[in-house]
Protein backbone atom coordinates (compact mmCIF):
# COMPACT_ATOMS: atom_id res chain seq x y z
CA UNK A 1 0.00 0.00 0.00
CA UNK A 2 1.37 3.45 -0.85
CA UNK A 3 1.25 5.65 2.49
CA UNK A 4 -2.12 8.13 2.85
CA UNK A 5 -1.52 11.81 3.25
CA UNK A 6 -3.71 14.25 4.57
CA UNK A 7 -3.11 17.61 6.74
CA UNK A 8 -3.83 19.12 9.93
CA UNK A 9 -4.36 23.13 10.92
CA UNK A 10 -3.44 23.34 14.44
CA UNK A 11 -6.50 24.96 16.09
CA UNK A 12 -6.68 26.87 18.82
CA UNK A 13 -8.22 24.90 21.22
CA UNK A 14 -5.68 22.19 20.70
CA UNK A 15 -2.92 23.89 22.44
CA UNK A 16 -2.86 24.03 26.10
CA UNK A 17 -0.85 26.12 28.59
CA UNK A 18 2.63 25.50 27.61
CA UNK A 19 1.73 26.99 24.34
CA UNK A 20 1.66 24.07 22.32
CA UNK A 21 -0.59 21.19 21.08
CA UNK A 22 -1.61 19.25 24.35
CA UNK A 23 -0.20 15.42 24.20
CA UNK A 24 -3.80 14.00 24.26
CA UNK A 25 -4.66 15.62 21.12
CA UNK A 26 -2.27 13.63 18.91
CA UNK A 27 -4.88 10.66 19.40
CA UNK A 28 -8.03 12.44 17.38
CA UNK A 29 -5.80 13.78 15.29
CA UNK A 30 -4.54 10.26 13.98
CA UNK A 31 -8.04 9.22 14.52
CA UNK A 32 -9.40 11.90 12.15
CA UNK A 33 -6.71 11.01 9.63
CA UNK A 34 -7.67 6.90 10.50
CA UNK A 35 -11.01 7.78 8.83
CA UNK A 36 -9.90 10.10 6.30
CA UNK A 37 -7.66 7.83 4.87
CA UNK A 38 -10.69 4.93 5.16
CA UNK A 39 -13.00 7.10 3.37
CA UNK A 40 -10.86 7.96 0.71
CA UNK A 41 -11.49 3.95 0.50
CA UNK A 42 -15.39 4.16 0.81
CA UNK A 43 -14.95 2.60 4.91
CA UNK A 44 -15.86 3.80 7.96
CA UNK A 45 -14.52 3.28 11.69
CA UNK A 46 -18.26 2.80 12.34
CA UNK A 47 -21.08 1.45 9.34
CA UNK A 48 -23.38 -0.84 8.24
CA UNK A 49 -21.21 -3.82 6.52
CA UNK A 50 -23.39 -6.43 4.72
CA UNK A 51 -26.68 -5.34 7.22
CA UNK A 52 -24.51 -5.67 10.26
CA UNK A 53 -23.18 -3.02 12.26
CA UNK A 54 -19.65 -3.05 12.68
CA UNK A 55 -16.94 -0.50 14.72
CA UNK A 56 -13.58 -0.85 15.09
CA UNK A 57 -12.48 0.32 18.85
CA UNK A 58 -8.84 0.75 19.83
CA UNK A 59 -6.78 -1.95 21.73
CA UNK A 60 -3.89 0.01 22.05
CA UNK A 61 -2.55 3.85 21.19
CA UNK A 62 0.85 5.11 21.13
CA UNK A 63 2.08 8.43 20.42
CA UNK A 64 5.81 9.58 20.87
CA UNK A 65 6.70 13.62 20.83
CA UNK A 66 9.56 14.48 18.89
CA UNK A 67 9.30 18.47 18.77
CA UNK A 68 6.18 20.83 19.96
CA UNK A 69 3.58 21.86 17.31
CA UNK A 70 1.96 25.00 17.83
CA UNK A 71 -1.38 27.36 17.16
CA UNK A 72 -1.62 27.52 13.20
CA UNK A 73 0.91 25.47 12.32
CA UNK A 74 -0.16 22.76 9.44
CA UNK A 75 1.06 19.38 9.36
CA UNK A 76 1.36 16.74 7.45
CA UNK A 77 -0.21 13.85 8.74
CA UNK A 78 1.50 9.96 6.78
CA UNK A 79 -0.92 7.15 7.74
CA UNK A 80 0.30 3.53 6.85
CA UNK A 81 -1.15 0.54 7.65
CA UNK A 82 1.75 -1.22 9.58
CA UNK A 83 0.01 -5.18 9.83
CA UNK A 84 -3.37 -6.21 8.88
CA UNK A 85 -4.34 -9.52 11.27
CA UNK A 86 -7.54 -11.63 11.56
CA UNK A 87 -9.56 -9.31 13.44
CA UNK A 88 -7.46 -6.19 14.03
CA UNK A 89 -5.54 -3.31 12.12
CA UNK A 90 -2.29 -1.37 13.03
CA UNK A 91 -1.97 2.24 11.46
CA UNK A 92 1.18 4.08 11.78
CA UNK A 93 1.03 7.48 11.73
CA UNK A 94 4.00 10.45 11.01
CA UNK A 95 2.65 14.40 11.56
CA UNK A 96 5.49 16.51 10.00
CA UNK A 97 5.96 19.98 9.91
CA UNK A 98 7.57 21.31 6.52
CA UNK A 99 9.72 18.08 6.64
CA UNK A 100 10.31 18.09 10.26
CA UNK A 101 8.96 15.23 12.32
CA UNK A 102 6.61 16.86 15.36
CA UNK A 103 5.26 13.07 16.33
CA UNK A 104 5.10 9.07 15.31
CA UNK A 105 2.17 6.79 16.71
CA UNK A 106 0.26 4.14 16.36
CA UNK A 107 -3.46 2.83 16.58
CA UNK A 108 -4.75 -0.60 16.49
CA UNK A 109 -8.38 -1.56 16.26
CA UNK A 110 -9.89 -4.49 16.68
CA UNK A 111 -13.39 -5.29 14.18
CA UNK A 112 -16.45 -5.19 16.34
CA UNK A 113 -19.96 -5.89 15.78
CA UNK A 114 -22.05 -4.10 17.58
CA UNK A 115 -25.24 -4.83 18.69
CA UNK A 116 -28.35 -2.24 19.74
CA UNK A 117 -27.20 -1.85 23.29
CA UNK A 118 -23.87 -0.55 22.00
CA UNK A 119 -22.18 -4.35 23.39
CA UNK A 120 -18.84 -5.26 21.24
CA UNK A 121 -17.45 -8.80 19.96
CA UNK A 122 -14.66 -9.04 18.25
CA UNK A 123 -15.02 -10.79 14.83
CA UNK A 124 -12.89 -11.40 12.03
CA UNK A 125 -12.40 -8.38 9.74
CA UNK A 126 -14.86 -8.77 6.78
CA UNK A 127 -13.76 -10.45 3.51
CA UNK A 128 -14.86 -7.40 1.40
CA UNK A 129 -14.09 -4.83 3.81
CA UNK A 130 -10.48 -6.18 3.92
CA UNK A 131 -10.11 -6.22 0.18
CA UNK A 132 -10.80 -2.48 -0.02
CA UNK A 133 -8.63 -1.86 2.81
CA UNK A 134 -5.83 -3.39 1.32
CA UNK A 135 -6.39 -2.73 -2.09
CA UNK A 136 -3.51 -1.48 -4.19
CA UNK A 137 -1.12 -3.11 -0.90
CA UNK A 138 2.48 -3.39 -2.66
CA UNK A 139 3.78 -6.74 -4.14
CA UNK A 140 6.52 -8.18 -3.11
CA UNK B 1 -35.51 24.18 45.16
CA UNK B 2 -32.31 25.13 46.89
CA UNK B 3 -29.42 24.95 44.98
CA UNK B 4 -26.92 22.44 44.30
CA UNK B 5 -23.02 22.64 44.60
CA UNK B 6 -20.41 20.85 43.37
CA UNK B 7 -16.71 21.56 42.69
CA UNK B 8 -14.12 21.37 39.61
CA UNK B 9 -10.76 21.17 39.28
CA UNK B 10 -9.43 23.09 36.66
CA UNK B 11 -6.52 20.78 34.25
CA UNK B 12 -3.75 20.89 32.48
CA UNK B 13 -5.48 20.15 29.45
CA UNK B 14 -8.47 22.60 30.14
CA UNK B 15 -6.45 25.15 29.34
CA UNK B 16 -4.78 26.48 26.23
CA UNK B 17 -1.82 28.64 24.99
CA UNK B 18 -3.56 31.78 26.29
CA UNK B 19 -2.89 30.23 30.08
CA UNK B 20 -6.47 30.29 30.89
CA UNK B 21 -9.25 27.70 30.58
CA UNK B 22 -10.41 27.48 27.14
CA UNK B 23 -14.03 28.79 26.66
CA UNK B 24 -15.52 25.77 25.20
CA UNK B 25 -14.75 23.58 28.02
CA UNK B 26 -17.14 25.51 30.72
CA UNK B 27 -19.74 23.64 28.68
CA UNK B 28 -18.71 19.92 29.22
CA UNK B 29 -18.16 21.47 33.21
CA UNK B 30 -21.48 22.22 32.89
CA UNK B 31 -23.04 19.42 31.69
CA UNK B 32 -20.84 17.42 34.32
CA UNK B 33 -22.29 19.31 37.27
CA UNK B 34 -26.09 19.06 35.95
CA UNK B 35 -25.26 15.31 35.58
CA UNK B 36 -24.07 15.06 39.52
CA UNK B 37 -27.08 16.79 40.53
CA UNK B 38 -29.44 14.65 38.65
CA UNK B 39 -27.11 11.79 40.02
CA UNK B 40 -28.10 13.09 43.41
CA UNK B 41 -31.67 12.53 42.39
CA UNK B 42 -31.39 9.13 41.22
CA UNK B 43 -31.82 10.77 37.54
CA UNK B 44 -29.87 11.37 34.61
CA UNK B 45 -29.51 12.96 31.44
CA UNK B 46 -29.50 9.36 29.40
CA UNK B 47 -30.85 6.26 30.98
CA UNK B 48 -34.13 4.03 31.03
CA UNK B 49 -36.99 5.16 32.06
CA UNK B 50 -40.02 2.66 32.45
CA UNK B 51 -38.70 0.62 30.10
CA UNK B 52 -38.21 3.86 27.31
CA UNK B 53 -34.63 4.86 26.79
CA UNK B 54 -35.10 8.83 26.89
CA UNK B 55 -32.30 11.99 27.09
CA UNK B 56 -31.98 15.33 26.75
CA UNK B 57 -30.17 16.60 24.02
CA UNK B 58 -29.18 20.76 24.18
CA UNK B 59 -31.42 23.07 22.51
CA UNK B 60 -29.23 26.34 23.74
CA UNK B 61 -26.37 26.95 25.80
CA UNK B 62 -24.59 30.34 26.58
CA UNK B 63 -22.02 31.40 28.53
CA UNK B 64 -20.20 34.41 29.78
CA UNK B 65 -16.85 34.82 30.48
CA UNK B 66 -16.36 37.21 34.01
CA UNK B 67 -12.52 36.56 34.85
CA UNK B 68 -10.39 33.79 34.12
CA UNK B 69 -9.61 30.49 35.46
CA UNK B 70 -6.34 29.13 35.55
CA UNK B 71 -4.56 25.53 36.29
CA UNK B 72 -5.17 24.26 39.73
CA UNK B 73 -7.97 26.47 40.46
CA UNK B 74 -10.71 24.82 42.54
CA UNK B 75 -14.38 26.19 41.15
CA UNK B 76 -17.43 25.53 42.66
CA UNK B 77 -19.82 25.19 40.68
CA UNK B 78 -23.88 26.19 41.53
CA UNK B 79 -26.52 24.47 39.37
CA UNK B 80 -30.29 26.07 39.71
CA UNK B 81 -32.98 24.53 38.32
CA UNK B 82 -34.35 28.11 36.48
CA UNK B 83 -37.16 26.49 34.75
CA UNK B 84 -38.81 23.58 34.06
CA UNK B 85 -41.61 23.54 31.08
CA UNK B 86 -43.54 20.26 29.79
CA UNK B 87 -40.75 19.07 27.77
CA UNK B 88 -37.77 21.04 28.63
CA UNK B 89 -35.79 21.96 31.57
CA UNK B 90 -33.30 25.34 31.56
CA UNK B 91 -30.19 24.82 34.23
CA UNK B 92 -28.28 28.26 35.41
CA UNK B 93 -24.58 27.76 36.58
CA UNK B 94 -22.59 30.39 38.21
CA UNK B 95 -18.48 29.20 38.60
CA UNK B 96 -17.05 30.72 40.99
CA UNK B 97 -13.15 30.70 43.03
CA UNK B 98 -13.57 31.93 46.59
CA UNK B 99 -16.56 33.79 46.05
CA UNK B 100 -15.07 35.52 42.62
CA UNK B 101 -17.42 34.93 39.65
CA UNK B 102 -15.48 33.16 36.64
CA UNK B 103 -18.12 32.33 34.63
CA UNK B 104 -22.35 32.02 33.89
CA UNK B 105 -24.08 29.80 32.00
CA UNK B 106 -27.05 28.20 30.81
CA UNK B 107 -28.27 25.13 29.15
CA UNK B 108 -31.76 24.31 28.05
CA UNK B 109 -32.17 20.38 27.15
CA UNK B 110 -35.03 18.91 25.51
CA UNK B 111 -36.52 15.25 26.87
CA UNK B 112 -36.41 12.88 24.10
CA UNK B 113 -36.85 9.26 23.83
CA UNK B 114 -34.41 7.67 21.32
CA UNK B 115 -34.54 4.50 19.23
CA UNK B 116 -32.32 2.04 18.68
CA UNK B 117 -30.61 4.03 15.52
CA UNK B 118 -30.03 6.91 17.76
CA UNK B 119 -33.28 9.10 16.48
CA UNK B 120 -34.40 11.34 19.20
CA UNK B 121 -38.17 12.48 19.28
CA UNK B 122 -39.16 15.06 21.68
CA UNK B 123 -41.71 13.89 24.69
CA UNK B 124 -43.03 14.89 27.43
CA UNK B 125 -41.01 14.95 30.72
CA UNK B 126 -42.33 11.52 32.44
CA UNK B 127 -44.45 12.56 35.60
CA UNK B 128 -41.85 10.49 37.82
CA UNK B 129 -38.39 11.79 36.58
CA UNK B 130 -40.15 15.41 36.84
CA UNK B 131 -41.18 14.61 40.23
CA UNK B 132 -37.85 13.50 41.52
CA UNK B 133 -36.37 16.54 39.74
CA UNK B 134 -38.72 19.25 41.13
CA UNK B 135 -38.89 17.40 45.15
CA UNK B 136 -38.05 20.04 47.83
CA UNK B 137 -38.73 23.12 45.17
CA UNK B 138 -39.47 26.08 47.11
CA UNK B 139 -43.30 26.98 47.81
CA UNK B 140 -44.64 30.10 47.20
CA UNK C 1 -18.04 42.24 4.54
CA UNK C 2 -19.32 39.34 2.81
CA UNK C 3 -20.03 36.27 4.76
CA UNK C 4 -17.10 33.87 4.63
CA UNK C 5 -17.71 30.44 4.85
CA UNK C 6 -15.55 27.17 5.59
CA UNK C 7 -16.24 23.37 6.27
CA UNK C 8 -16.04 21.11 9.01
CA UNK C 9 -16.46 17.26 8.83
CA UNK C 10 -17.67 15.65 11.77
CA UNK C 11 -14.82 13.26 13.76
CA UNK C 12 -15.47 10.53 15.79
CA UNK C 13 -14.29 12.15 18.55
CA UNK C 14 -16.32 14.75 18.05
CA UNK C 15 -19.36 13.10 18.75
CA UNK C 16 -21.13 11.35 21.98
CA UNK C 17 -23.04 8.31 23.42
CA UNK C 18 -26.08 9.90 22.39
CA UNK C 19 -24.87 9.49 18.17
CA UNK C 20 -24.60 12.97 17.59
CA UNK C 21 -21.93 15.88 17.86
CA UNK C 22 -21.19 16.77 21.77
CA UNK C 23 -23.14 20.23 22.00
CA UNK C 24 -19.60 21.77 23.38
CA UNK C 25 -17.29 21.07 20.20
CA UNK C 26 -19.47 23.44 18.33
CA UNK C 27 -17.70 26.26 20.53
CA UNK C 28 -14.48 24.39 19.15
CA UNK C 29 -15.93 24.78 16.20
CA UNK C 30 -16.83 28.19 15.95
CA UNK C 31 -13.45 29.25 16.96
CA UNK C 32 -11.95 27.67 14.39
CA UNK C 33 -14.01 29.25 11.59
CA UNK C 34 -13.42 32.56 12.98
CA UNK C 35 -9.67 31.79 12.62
CA UNK C 36 -9.65 30.30 9.57
CA UNK C 37 -11.77 34.07 8.76
CA UNK C 38 -9.43 35.73 10.51
CA UNK C 39 -6.51 34.07 8.48
CA UNK C 40 -7.87 34.65 5.33
CA UNK C 41 -7.09 38.26 6.68
CA UNK C 42 -4.04 38.13 7.65
CA UNK C 43 -4.83 38.58 11.14
CA UNK C 44 -5.31 35.54 14.27
CA UNK C 45 -6.52 35.44 17.57
CA UNK C 46 -3.23 35.35 18.85
CA UNK C 47 -0.31 37.56 18.00
CA UNK C 48 2.35 39.97 17.98
CA UNK C 49 0.75 43.37 16.58
CA UNK C 50 3.21 46.19 16.23
CA UNK C 51 5.96 44.60 18.65
CA UNK C 52 2.45 43.82 21.58
CA UNK C 53 1.35 40.42 22.06
CA UNK C 54 -2.33 40.25 21.45
CA UNK C 55 -5.22 38.32 21.90
CA UNK C 56 -8.74 37.91 21.89
CA UNK C 57 -10.13 36.10 24.92
CA UNK C 58 -13.85 35.08 24.86
CA UNK C 59 -16.54 37.14 27.23
CA UNK C 60 -19.82 35.22 26.00
CA UNK C 61 -20.55 32.54 23.59
CA UNK C 62 -24.20 30.96 22.84
CA UNK C 63 -25.57 28.18 20.15
CA UNK C 64 -28.47 26.90 19.74
CA UNK C 65 -28.94 23.33 18.32
CA UNK C 66 -31.57 23.00 16.19
CA UNK C 67 -30.72 19.47 14.32
CA UNK C 68 -28.58 17.04 15.62
CA UNK C 69 -24.90 16.55 13.63
CA UNK C 70 -23.60 13.03 13.00
CA UNK C 71 -20.05 11.30 11.90
CA UNK C 72 -18.72 12.14 8.66
CA UNK C 73 -21.37 14.88 8.22
CA UNK C 74 -19.66 17.89 6.29
CA UNK C 75 -21.16 21.05 7.49
CA UNK C 76 -20.73 24.55 6.43
CA UNK C 77 -20.06 27.22 8.19
CA UNK C 78 -21.20 30.58 7.62
CA UNK C 79 -18.97 32.92 9.78
CA UNK C 80 -19.84 37.24 9.76
CA UNK C 81 -18.87 40.00 11.87
CA UNK C 82 -22.14 41.20 13.70
CA UNK C 83 -20.71 43.86 15.64
CA UNK C 84 -17.52 45.51 15.85
CA UNK C 85 -17.13 47.71 18.91
CA UNK C 86 -13.97 49.56 20.27
CA UNK C 87 -12.76 46.64 22.12
CA UNK C 88 -14.62 43.67 21.32
CA UNK C 89 -16.07 41.68 18.22
CA UNK C 90 -18.77 39.72 17.95
CA UNK C 91 -19.09 37.03 15.07
CA UNK C 92 -22.22 35.16 14.07
CA UNK C 93 -21.72 30.83 13.05
CA UNK C 94 -24.60 29.26 11.35
CA UNK C 95 -23.72 25.44 10.68
CA UNK C 96 -25.41 24.02 7.58
CA UNK C 97 -25.47 20.26 5.73
CA UNK C 98 -26.64 20.73 2.64
CA UNK C 99 -28.94 23.59 3.41
CA UNK C 100 -30.28 22.07 6.65
CA UNK C 101 -29.43 24.23 9.55
CA UNK C 102 -28.03 22.18 12.28
CA UNK C 103 -26.71 25.13 14.75
CA UNK C 104 -26.21 28.63 14.93
CA UNK C 105 -24.03 30.54 17.48
CA UNK C 106 -22.44 33.69 18.67
CA UNK C 107 -19.35 34.42 20.30
CA UNK C 108 -17.74 37.77 21.48
CA UNK C 109 -14.50 38.37 22.01
CA UNK C 110 -12.29 41.59 23.55
CA UNK C 111 -8.99 42.29 22.34
CA UNK C 112 -6.45 42.15 25.43
CA UNK C 113 -2.57 42.87 25.52
CA UNK C 114 -1.16 40.36 27.40
CA UNK C 115 2.19 40.05 29.50
CA UNK C 116 4.46 37.59 29.91
CA UNK C 117 2.41 35.88 32.63
CA UNK C 118 -0.64 35.39 30.54
CA UNK C 119 -2.17 38.43 32.36
CA UNK C 120 -5.00 40.22 30.26
CA UNK C 121 -5.70 44.32 29.77
CA UNK C 122 -8.95 45.05 27.60
CA UNK C 123 -7.31 47.64 24.64
CA UNK C 124 -8.82 49.62 21.96
CA UNK C 125 -8.50 47.13 18.88
CA UNK C 126 -5.33 48.19 17.53
CA UNK C 127 -6.57 50.92 13.98
CA UNK C 128 -4.81 48.53 11.66
CA UNK C 129 -5.59 45.20 13.01
CA UNK C 130 -9.29 46.86 12.85
CA UNK C 131 -8.91 47.98 9.09
CA UNK C 132 -8.13 44.48 7.76
CA UNK C 133 -11.21 42.95 9.83
CA UNK C 134 -13.59 45.60 8.59
CA UNK C 135 -12.29 45.69 4.92
CA UNK C 136 -15.02 44.94 2.54
CA UNK C 137 -17.19 45.55 4.79
CA UNK C 138 -20.79 46.25 2.76
CA UNK C 139 -21.23 50.57 2.68
CA UNK C 140 -24.49 51.83 3.16
CA UNK D 1 7.09 4.48 46.90
CA UNK D 2 3.37 3.39 47.48
CA UNK D 3 1.02 3.21 44.39
CA UNK D 4 -0.85 6.60 44.63
CA UNK D 5 -4.74 6.25 44.01
CA UNK D 6 -7.65 8.38 42.65
CA UNK D 7 -10.92 8.46 41.21
CA UNK D 8 -12.21 9.53 37.68
CA UNK D 9 -16.35 9.71 37.19
CA UNK D 10 -16.64 9.43 33.47
CA UNK D 11 -18.48 12.47 31.90
CA UNK D 12 -21.07 12.73 29.11
CA UNK D 13 -18.86 14.44 27.16
CA UNK D 14 -16.14 11.47 27.35
CA UNK D 15 -18.06 9.10 25.06
CA UNK D 16 -18.30 8.37 21.95
CA UNK D 17 -20.66 6.99 19.24
CA UNK D 18 -19.82 3.57 20.20
CA UNK D 19 -21.00 4.42 23.59
CA UNK D 20 -17.96 3.99 25.40
CA UNK D 21 -14.92 6.69 26.20
CA UNK D 22 -12.95 7.64 23.72
CA UNK D 23 -9.06 6.52 23.33
CA UNK D 24 -7.91 9.56 23.82
CA UNK D 25 -9.57 10.70 26.64
CA UNK D 26 -7.60 7.62 28.71
CA UNK D 27 -4.59 10.01 28.14
CA UNK D 28 -6.38 13.18 29.90
CA UNK D 29 -7.28 11.22 32.48
CA UNK D 30 -3.59 10.10 32.98
CA UNK D 31 -2.72 13.82 33.00
CA UNK D 32 -4.91 14.92 35.74
CA UNK D 33 -4.12 11.62 37.88
CA UNK D 34 -0.31 12.87 37.68
CA UNK D 35 -0.99 15.89 38.30
CA UNK D 36 -3.34 15.06 41.52
CA UNK D 37 -0.44 12.74 42.77
CA UNK D 38 2.38 15.58 42.20
CA UNK D 39 -0.15 17.92 44.13
CA UNK D 40 -0.27 15.78 46.94
CA UNK D 41 3.40 16.22 47.48
CA UNK D 42 3.07 20.11 47.00
CA UNK D 43 4.11 19.54 43.13
CA UNK D 44 3.14 20.29 39.90
CA UNK D 45 3.86 19.39 36.15
CA UNK D 46 3.77 23.50 35.78
CA UNK D 47 5.38 25.76 38.42
CA UNK D 48 8.15 28.26 39.30
CA UNK D 49 10.72 26.18 40.91
CA UNK D 50 13.72 28.35 42.86
CA UNK D 51 12.94 31.22 40.66
CA UNK D 52 12.55 29.31 37.94
CA UNK D 53 9.32 28.37 35.44
CA UNK D 54 9.57 24.54 34.74
CA UNK D 55 7.36 21.73 32.93
CA UNK D 56 6.88 18.34 31.93
CA UNK D 57 6.34 18.00 28.40
CA UNK D 58 5.44 14.38 27.68
CA UNK D 59 7.76 12.47 25.00
CA UNK D 60 5.72 9.14 24.77
CA UNK D 61 2.51 8.25 25.87
CA UNK D 62 0.88 4.78 25.90
CA UNK D 63 -2.64 2.88 26.16
CA UNK D 64 -4.06 -0.34 26.20
CA UNK D 65 -7.56 -0.90 26.19
CA UNK D 66 -8.69 -3.45 28.10
CA UNK D 67 -12.23 -3.48 28.41
CA UNK D 68 -14.76 -0.39 28.09
CA UNK D 69 -15.68 2.61 29.97
CA UNK D 70 -19.03 4.08 29.52
CA UNK D 71 -20.77 7.21 31.37
CA UNK D 72 -21.07 7.55 35.28
CA UNK D 73 -18.75 4.54 36.06
CA UNK D 74 -16.49 5.54 38.42
CA UNK D 75 -13.17 4.42 37.81
CA UNK D 76 -9.65 4.01 40.13
CA UNK D 77 -6.88 5.47 38.84
CA UNK D 78 -3.30 3.86 39.90
CA UNK D 79 -0.58 6.53 39.53
CA UNK D 80 3.13 4.59 40.03
CA UNK D 81 6.50 6.36 39.29
CA UNK D 82 7.83 3.31 37.26
CA UNK D 83 11.45 5.46 36.49
CA UNK D 84 12.67 8.51 37.77
CA UNK D 85 15.81 9.35 35.44
CA UNK D 86 18.09 12.28 35.50
CA UNK D 87 15.69 14.35 33.22
CA UNK D 88 12.66 12.68 32.60
CA UNK D 89 10.10 10.76 35.01
CA UNK D 90 7.67 7.53 33.63
CA UNK D 91 4.15 7.22 35.41
CA UNK D 92 2.48 3.78 35.02
CA UNK D 93 -1.72 4.19 35.64
CA UNK D 94 -3.73 1.12 35.42
CA UNK D 95 -7.60 2.26 35.53
CA UNK D 96 -10.19 -0.43 36.88
CA UNK D 97 -13.91 -0.32 37.77
CA UNK D 98 -14.99 -2.57 40.89
CA UNK D 99 -11.59 -4.77 40.30
CA UNK D 100 -12.07 -4.93 36.77
CA UNK D 101 -9.01 -4.00 34.04
CA UNK D 102 -10.01 -1.09 31.98
CA UNK D 103 -7.11 0.29 30.84
CA UNK D 104 -3.26 0.99 31.95
CA UNK D 105 -1.40 3.07 30.57
CA UNK D 106 2.31 5.04 30.29
CA UNK D 107 3.45 8.26 30.18
CA UNK D 108 6.93 9.63 29.82
CA UNK D 109 7.64 13.73 30.71
CA UNK D 110 11.15 15.42 30.57
CA UNK D 111 11.48 18.50 32.92
CA UNK D 112 12.50 21.42 30.72
CA UNK D 113 12.54 25.08 31.53
CA UNK D 114 10.38 27.37 29.77
CA UNK D 115 11.02 30.94 28.80
CA UNK D 116 8.89 34.06 28.06
CA UNK D 117 8.31 32.78 24.71
CA UNK D 118 7.21 29.07 25.59
CA UNK D 119 10.51 27.59 24.49
CA UNK D 120 11.78 24.71 26.07
CA UNK D 121 14.77 23.18 27.15
CA UNK D 122 15.31 19.77 28.78
CA UNK D 123 17.22 20.13 32.22
CA UNK D 124 17.73 18.02 35.08
CA UNK D 125 15.19 17.58 37.33
CA UNK D 126 15.79 20.33 40.05
CA UNK D 127 17.10 18.62 43.46
CA UNK D 128 14.39 19.39 45.74
CA UNK D 129 11.57 18.44 42.87
CA UNK D 130 13.24 14.94 42.97
CA UNK D 131 13.38 14.12 46.19
CA UNK D 132 10.01 15.23 46.79
CA UNK D 133 8.25 13.43 44.37
CA UNK D 134 10.27 10.35 45.36
CA UNK D 135 9.56 10.59 48.98
CA UNK D 136 8.61 7.70 50.77
CA UNK D 137 10.25 5.13 47.67
CA UNK D 138 10.39 1.60 48.76
CA UNK D 139 13.52 0.80 49.53
CA UNK D 140 15.51 -2.72 47.90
Amino acid sequence: MTVFHTTRRIEFGDTDMAGIVHFANFFRFMEAAECEFLRSRGLSVKMEWEGQPIGFPRVSATCEYVSPARFEDLLDVAVAMERIGGKSVTYAFEFTRTGTVVARGKVTSVCCKIDATHRLEAIEIPAGYRARLTANAPTA
